[in-house]
């Protein structure tokens, strides 16, 4: 494999330019804003509203995880649920006073169109986060966020990592937050990060060797990239990885450790470290294999993440995870991100 | 492998002895009831609370789904938060005008430990589901409800089947519904389905064979049933199984479906059961195999269920995942159920 420094962008796979294409992205979306409508709206605050359901599948579902949080830590009557379910299992969530926030970069899925069709009387204010200015959505929704991330061809990158700075955005509007550089010097440390990509992918693909399960765990808003990491490994590598939260893998999951599982271990947040220490030392005394991203716990078998901060630290975690979707897919054989039974945007219910 | 009608019960595995004793498990809670406290308590619905937070860790987060969903149908502002996440991630979701609403059989997890703990100022209204009443829950509730479910000695199993008949009970006090015989009705179903315990777990652990990745669907309150049988599958018989809404599945998953996967999909709802069968055609298109789980859609694959009705449906879905996780345990060589990790109760956060 030729180093990444000498190969030219455009002879990589597809998946790879879009993965590589994600600083431009989040430079474009940073630079034009959330538009005056959106602002305006934003910066208004959500009292007004007794609900605040923020939706959407797949990766937009993931993507707007931490925004849930901040939102709820502030106070507010907010929920997340996955389109599929509201939809068809609890639309009575959404009241017409409600603020129904959807995260969806096709804006056309076939759930988010069935729910637009389902929620006319009552009629909730809808907010859309959507990279295609053109859909359902944007069409439906009072209040538009645009993604700016360019086109994409199949697995979510640059409309993931979007969606997850528009959200932080729209957020800190929302709560009357000062301004932060945190994402504009993600820009840069992205770059950097991504300029060694190749190195990056050989690491965390030697790290996890071939193993029998990999299962990936988080906790708090660093579940996005854990729910994120193991899709986009399904989706580009046709590989099985699994998601779940730090806590819930102690009570029960802990029990399938043995040789041939790997897990990788987000450190995410500072106050919960520790705990994600503790369990890092019981899998291994398990005979199973760890894989610690983060940077500031001294893990032995510890890969270093991007150097960002603040909400931009939910982008560095994910593309490590992009990386290694990368490399499963080469190691089959396959072109990582090439969609062999879907389409881009899923239309089928 | 003798017929289970010709093997004494106390020769067999404990943990097929837990699952041979739900149906006498529930018999117990149905005839003791709630109690009257939490009769009364319930009687009076909720209005009175600004916000319902269930909460629970495995198994009992799993079976608080079906009741978290008709509390939200019915308009409630409810919320199912993992307990780990509400602990360490969003207290805020919890207000002094709040009905924290805690399952947990042991009522000793480390998480329910620390959440009591953190909640004194402001102090919620705390509703226990719990089936040790010594336990550090039982003692901090407002109102217990105790699940009578005998002593187990690992995996959860009549806690779990109980947990989803006391939430159910619970929930159509709280909402004024007319009382229904499906959960007496369903211990006679439940009786005569374990009667065939061998029979259909050899039909489950054919139907599936040895796949590379084992995924279970669900829609709705069959979530349920698909996260606890996959944890129990990992709990159980050490082998990776991934529980995934089926929604989700079809936006990005369906991808890694090849030759060696085995999607187990529910059949539920009777709304949704079409789509499902729509996936499952894909599936079996892309070379996947599918155990369907129902026994309304003739689908060619299907193994019927316990003949359960109403809220009882969700207990006859948890039943061949249960045996599943036997049969994986038997071909591994190793005894069903029994931890060699974990202790009963998870103390460590």
């Amino acid at each position: 494999m030729p180093d990444s420094l000498e190969q030219p962008l455009e002879q990589l796979p597809r998946y790879v330019q879009d993965i590589l294409e994600q600083p431009p992205a989040l430079r474009g979306l940073l630079t034009a804003g959330l538009g005056s409508a959106a602002t305006t709206f934003l910066s208004q605050g959500l009292a007004g509203f007794d609900r605040i359901v923020i939706t959407g599948m797949g990766a937009s579902l993931y993507a707007s995880y931490p925004s849930y949080l901040r939102l709820a830590r502030a106070g507010l009557p907010v929920w997340l649920v996955e389109t599929g379910e509201l939809l068809h299992d609890v639309p009575e969530l959404v009241t017409g006073r409600s603020l129904l926030w959807v995260a969806s970069q096709s804006g056309e899925s076939a759930e988010v169109q069935a729910l637009l069709e389902q929620c006319v009387n009552p009629r909730p204010t809808v907010l859309g986060i959507v990279n295609n200015t053109d859909s359902a959505l944007a069409q439906a929704a009072d209040v538009v966020i645009e993604l700016h991330a360019g086109e994409e061809r199949a697995v979510s990158t640059r409309t993931y990592v979007n969606t997850l700075a528009a959200s932080a955005l729209a957020v800190r509007l929302a709560l009357g937050e000062p301004e932060s550089t945190d994402l504009f010097a993600a820009v840069g440390a992205v770059q950097r990060y991504l300029d060694d990509w190749r190195a990056h992918a050989d690491a965390i693909g030697d790290a996890i060797s071939t193993p029998d399960a990999l299962v990936i765990l988080a906790r708090g808003a660093s579940l996005a990239a854990a729910g994120t990491g193991a899709l986009i490994i399904k989706e580009a590598a046709k590989y099985h990885a699994e998601a779940l939260s730090t806590s819930q893998f102690r009570h029960g999951p802990l029990e399938m450790v043995a040789v041939g599982v790997t897990v990788v271990l987000l450190e995410g947040d500072r106050h919960t470290a520790p705990l994600g220490q503790r369990l890092a030392d019981d899998i291994r005394r398990y005979g199973g294999r760890v894989v610690w991203l983060g940077q500031t716990v001294p893990d032995p078998d510890a890969l270093s993440l991007a150097a960002c901060r603040g909400a931009a630290r939910h982008i560095a975690e994910i593309l490590p995870l992009q990386l290694l979707s990368v490399v499963l897919a080469e190691r089959a054989g396959i072109e990582p991100g090439v969609f062999r039974h879907l389409e881009k945007v899923t239309r089928v219910l």
